[in-house]
């Protein structure tokens, strides 16, 4: 039996406490593979009197980054810090001295990709990101290698927990919004500060990453195109399933001749559409292909354990390939630089509600003004009364969404519109 | 740019020319991918003049097998000939030259699994099965390599699109078994010989592999317990729904503490598991990690371009070990030996429906002779009258199969149960 290969972990939070309890729970098995056991030799934290969530030698912990990056007997650093500050610059540090690292940092990867891989590429060392997209779910080396074959028409995901957990329960329930969220907090679901995840920042970065990896161009967090689901009733929702639809925030990167598209926000899914089930604190990520057709990846899109069973992967991969002096085997994949398309460039389908005057004449006006901007309407239901207003609810046929976006405008400044009450996109085929 | 790296290919019927298809279409991308360009230099076919379903030039077509696995300028061999005759000894004659292998052939895996593997460790070569499992889906690689850091406790799949896409029309339509199954045929879902696919040998294959690796110990085709779908009824399977079953044909692998179970069976599943909304001809495997938890993987599970892309994606990872001289990287993960459970040591639930005399104290003779080996009911439904006897369906709470086999051969010899209609194992958790 070989000697062990050694660990530095950075950041010892819910992730790296995973980490740690998996590389002990595991660790026949683990060596058993790699025919040589794995070593946490040091593990960088903030404050070495907090207590933790896994039992650790505390002769292992440091505030001192570099006793990690500067150990010569250290050849794999484990980043679980998180954030694009220290975290960025240790990345940089360990890949410059030739380490191969692995992390779990979407933030860092969806803005700063590029240049980490760069790095890596310098000094042919490996850079793993499996935990960075889905959590435990594999879909970052599915994408890059079991797929390799394909051209990849789309990607859609539901890859924020927190949301679809908000999502299930305004379905199940019947519930609003805000009432959801307060529950999802205090079950550990939401961050005190839910903004990242409920605007759909959290989804952004995820996709950035995907739609880099399914198209071979780089896209970063700030080109996705990005609606929260804080806007939602619960009234779309129940009028949604009753057409055949759940409402989930999804994220989409899709290609076409006209170029690339990349966008996260709530949209209309048919109930039998494989993501339509997908429920409660779960992520799937549906893949389209030209030779496999549709595949998705179902599973627990964070959590300690689950996260960590990525890292751990990727560990394994990445003491692999320095047993075998095969590092550096599949680094960044942006070969092209493909254009982005702006969102009023997309065409997809719309599910509209609106609030007008209960007067003749009044749908004809509307239908008259989607009519004169090609957008045409699949389906017309009048929903309910609210004294002398009703309520309208409408689901175009593909089209342009500048197109529906002008439409709105004109009908918007209506004496006879008084509300335009919801605008979500519908994806994902038609639906029953 | 380098030149191209050469692959014989054995075999050129569905798969085959999927194949050839695929390195086709999207040759660009891969080139990219590689660095280098992939050129398929020779085609063994059984008959030189035979139409095909791709255009191919005549002059790559040959019938000597010699010409390929002779030839040093052919480093990569694609089996997808099929069959565990000619197609065994061309890979191990291939793999005795060195040459990696990049194979389809679950039959192949299934039963000679272990003297294949030795034959490429021997030799320091490549043996990749990605199509062998659930066609196009990533599951091979993702079990091996992401999950590498869990101990998989169980591995259940939908991985026969032929009996998934007859149980599919049953339960939609309420035909029976031979009805559907004849349209299965015409419609080319199912072979004319069906047998393999409804018997469930083709799933009973498929899960000797999974389990092999999801394991680490060998399973072989024939240890595989299985019963096909051909006796299953429309009753069994409306029964179930409004219980809030599907009835899906089943492949399972588990561990416990008494050793692994291996088996393919029609199974109640509860309608909010993930594989039950897995229907048609779709293919699904879900896998439960300690860390992970649960995920599921998706897809075609057969066709000419979804199992193409599983082939093409190992001949890009074949391709990529030789071009870093690095083969072989991971091998058979059998490291143990671990003991098979026979079945009647299974414990499950079990859907049972019993066609009795309708007189009192028959239902407290049945229930006793359950009790006194410890079978006891979840719940009792007399579904209907049939004149003077009622159909009873039951389900069992978790107990030992060889409790039930026990109970039903003295309720068979019982004068007031006429028929033992249907005895269906329960898998996947509690229905609602």
């Amino acid at each position: 039996m070989l000697g062990p290969i050694n660990l530095g972990l950075l950041g010892l939070g819910t992730v790296g406490s995973g980490v740690v309890r998996l590389l002990e729970q595991n660790k026949a098995i683990i060596t058993q593979k790699l025919g040589q056991p794995l070593n946490i030799k040091r593990i960088l934290v903030r404050d070495l009197n907090r207590p933790r969530q896994v039992a650790v030698d505390p002769a292992l912990l440091t505030t001192d980054p570099e006793t990690i990056l500067g150990d010569p007997d250290i050849p794999i650093i484990v980043e679980v810090m998180g954030g694009t500050g220290t975290a960025r610059e240790y990345i940089l540090q360990a890949l410059s001295r030739g380490k191969s690292v692995v992390t779990a940092n979407k933030d860092l990867l969806a803005l700063y990709g590029k240049e980490l891989f760069d790095a890596a590429d310098a000094h042919g060392a490996d850079l793993l990101f499996e935990a960075s997209v889905g959590g435990g779910i594999p879909i970052i080396r599915p994408l890059k290698e079991c797929l390799a074959g394909n051209r990849i028409r789309q990607v859609m995901g539901i890859i924020n927990g927190t949301t679809n957990y908000i999502l299930t329960k305004m379905s199940r329930e019947g519930r609003d919004f805000n009432d959801v969220l307060k529950e999802a907090q205090s079950l550990g679901y939401a961050e005190a500060d839910p903004t990242s995840d409920i605007e759909g920042d959290d989804a952004a970065r995820k996709m950035a990453i995907l739609a880099s990896i399914a198209f071979g161009t780089r896209i970063t967090y700030p080109e996705v195109y990005r609606e929260g689901i804080g806007r939602l009733s619960s009234h779309d929702i129940n009028y949604a399933r009753d057409m055949g639809y759940a409402v989930k925030l999804l994220g989409i990167a899709r290609e076409d001749e006209d170029g690339i598209e990349v966008r996260v926000h709530p949209a209309l899914v048919p109930l039998n559409h494989p993501l339509a089930s997908v429920s409660d604190v779960f992520n799937a990520i549906f893949v389209e292909g030209d030779a496999v057709g549709e595949t998705m990846f179902y599973g627990r899109g964070a959590g300690s354990l689950p996260t960590a069973s990525a890292v751990v992967g990727d560990i394994i991969e990445g003491a692999r390939n320095l047993q075998h002096h095969d590092r550096g085997r599949i680094s960044c994949t942006c070969f092209y630089d493909k254009p982005l398309k702006p969102i009023g460039a997309i065409i997809t389908k719309y599910y509209l509600r609106l609030v007008v005057v209960d007067r003749p004449g009044v749908l004809a006006t509307i239908a008259g003004i989607f009519g004169e901007r090609e957008v045409s309407l699949a389906s017309v239901i009048q929903e309910r009364m609210l004294g002398d207003l009703a309520e309208l609810v409408l689901i175009t046929h593909r089209v342009r969404e500048k197109n529906v976006r002008e439409a709105l405008e004109v009908l918007g400044s209506l004496p006879v519109v008084k509300e335009i009450a919801s605008v979500i996109r519908v994806e994902g085929g038609e639906a029953r």
